[in-house]
């Protein structure tokens, strides 16, 4: 590269794109000292004009053809033109810096491909767990691994949403509220409550574990929006927190995918991860347990893992090394197994709402026993309602399948149960 | 490169040595996958003939002047010869991989001088905190980050040994003696036991944190050789754990480097990090706090961290990009003030032995007061001795010379004091 600068072409310019520009700024020093160049923002591409009028550029593909771009950071999000823009980039010969899980996830396959190609590089450490260099720990630092176990929490949005329902008992609904006013969640937040993302996040990193592509839909997802903060209460009190985790283990079947709301005990590292934290659990053959941990949500910390994504991508600009070693070693043909998620086993919590009359239980334990779902405890708290009984119980380890097929059979028996039963997996 | 392999010169065949070549083999497939090609062990060094004898070399200069040699791993610790075989292996065109954390913390300068003179690289990933990959982490992953603070369990054998001490209430001999036996502490422990091993870990992420050699001798270290069981049990009932912590605290005069016992309260990241467990805590300005945790000592562990290195670095060598970006940003005239520890400020515990009599209370009050330490809660328990009587003291945040002066002043009044005091800082 014949530049005296590294030249950054920054494409959207939302809350991390301008922390992006302001850590750029103030830590210019270092900046320069790692690089041994200076790094500045040649243009910024927004679809709307910006502040920084002097940099703006209104169509990307002015920032894609301008010669005199080293790199660019794609940070608008979703599915397009986000990955056009990446593909484009790597095929005009420019390296890539992105915080995009979406588009990572879904087109896996094709961006890591391109840039193989290309001979260019794709640095992506923001995509997941925030400012947590957990990327590049899984796919470095534990490169001798035979990675056993992934489990995350790994969405500040949820994380800070179940935080504010089990501190102050409030509902899913206002625990949203006051997430959207703190500005850790989105006016349209079901991307993130429903899951997906824990799901997109669970998928990159499952994908480097295993070198192939693990995509979404492999993974069995379910969200925190119908989460009863009665449940949240009921466990709080046996001593459980309620934390959305996606976990991706490596059976002798093959892999086996989840996110779900899940209970772990207080004493469970899971459980002092609070508010818009995120930590990753990575437990390798060799290394056993590797816990990372830090802010997976907010402007700064998220706009930090950028930076040094850019960071680490300029100082091979400058060797002119960007691109000659793989980032990420995937191999197109590798078939990995995914074993049905009803084939994991763990204990769970079952909430159930039942006719008060004599038999009730009989008939529930009954079906309970023969789906082999064994129980650890059960109670009947008092609830000061006449009309229906609740039952709390906690099972044994038992399969996903086996408890899903005796509470279908349990849910269709009208004449014992009132309201849906609840059940929460708890994690061990 | 040439070679078909990639070929790996191993000096230095203990108990991580071993397991070097365990993982090596066991996970070959692994490693052919992300280097793309195979990497093998084709000489070993040690003093004594090893049971691997295929390959086993007796001197160290035959392995740094063979051709075929791409990589040389040092793994036999302390000073000499391993400095002379990491210099000298850099001029030969080898990159090295070392564990050697006493080695690089004493001659950093010479040995980055060496490697980025010879555009050769050095890995160095295990010499702190085992499994953990955080001197990635701090060195790439919170690479844009002005750092503000590191704080680490950084050695799994006091760790150890302070967990058996909590937990069983027994002393430091015994302790020690069980965490022998166990593998987790040597023969001889007391680069371990009395802070240096922790010292030379913190230098290093200090020193690549801050962009400059910070030096051992530069920060102030206490082992634990000295801690009484009396005062672990007396802590753990005020609700407080004893850990030995390495702290550099960036302040506006200086950067304030010490390594300690310390007390944690039970709610505290750090006091869930048991045995041979390491934990490094680093915040960024922009960051927060992130967290790293994992075994910090062990065989497998230990021998995975290097075995990633030599994944990393053999993937470069392919590439034929090794040494071309420095691994290390090191500034050799960058200065770095270094604030005597007497600056910091925390509380303490004390635990004062007195003669019982009238007036000794107020006359210790009035020498805290004169040096500004200031008490937060007293106790007197009643230890059945009429020798003499034991005064436990929570101090407010102090400044740490006051505190020294304070103790100096009530320990050279023998009219009160009947033993020594004791004092361990309050980390919060």
């Amino acid at each position: 590269m014949e530049n005296k600068h590294i030249n950054i072409g920054l494409i959207g310019y939302g809350t991390v794109g301008k922390g992006v520009v302001k850590i750029l700024e103030e830590n210019k020093k270092i900046v320069l000292r790692k690089v041994g160049k200076s790094v500045r923002i040649k243009s910024i591409c927004d679809l709307r004009p910006i502040d920084r009028s002097e940099f703006y550029v209104k169509n990307f593909k002015n920032i894609i053809k301008d010669h005199e771009i080293d790199l660019i950071v794609e940070l608008i999000g979703g599915y397009e033109p986000a990955r056009t823009i990446i593909i484009e980039s790597l095929k005009a010969g420019k390296n890539v810096v992105t915080a995009n899980k979406a588009v990572l996830a879904k087109y896996w396959d094709q961006i890591f491909t391109t840039a193989q190609e290309c001979q260019k590089s794709i640095y992506y450490e923001a995509s997941v767990g925030g400012v947590i260099p957990v990327v590049q720990g899984l796919s470095e630092g534990l490169a001798s691994e035979e990675i056993l176990e992934i489990k995350g929490i790994l969405n500040g949005t949820t994380n800070f949403i179940l935080s504010e329902m089990t501190k102050k008992g409030v509902t899913y609904e206002s625990a949203l509220k006051r997430a959207q006013e703190e500005g850790f969640a989105e006016a349209e937040p079901s991307f993130d409550t429903n899951g997906i993302d824990t799901a997109n996040k669970l998928a990159i990193l499952s994908s480097l574990a295993w070198g192939g592509w693990i995509k979404v839909k492999d993974i069995s997802t379910n969200g925190i929006a119908n989460l009863d903060i009665e449940d949240v209460l009921i466990t709080r009190d046996f001593g459980y927190d309620v934390k959305l985790i996606g976990s991706a283990q490596k059976t002798k079947n093959g892999i086996d995918l989840s996110v779900q709301p899940c209970l772990v005990n207080h004493e469970h590292t899971f459980a002092t991860v609070e508010n818009e934290y995120n930590a990753v659990m990575i437990t390798g053959k060799d290394s056993g347990d590797v816990l990372f941990y830090g802010k997976g949500a907010g402007q700064l910390p998220a706009a930090s893992a950028v930076v040094s994504d850019i960071i680490n991508l300029s100082k091979s600009i400058v060797a002119n090394t960007a691109g000659v070693v793989s980032d990420v070693i995937y191999n197109k043909n590798k078939k990995i197994k995914i074993i049905p998620s009803g084939k994991s086993r763990a204990p769970y919590y079952l909430r159930l709402s039942v006719f008060d009359k004599p038999g009730v239980l009989s008939k529930i334990s009954g079906i309970l026993g023969k789906y082999k779902v064994s129980i650890a405890s059960l109670s009947q708290p008092d609830i000061n309602d006449s009309n229906y009984a609740r039952i709390i119980i906690i099972t044994h380890e038992t399969y996903r399948e086996n408890i899903e097929k005796a509470l279908k059979q349990i849910n269709a028996t009208k004449s014992i149960v009132k309201y849906k039963t609840v059940k929460i997996k708890i994690e061990i």
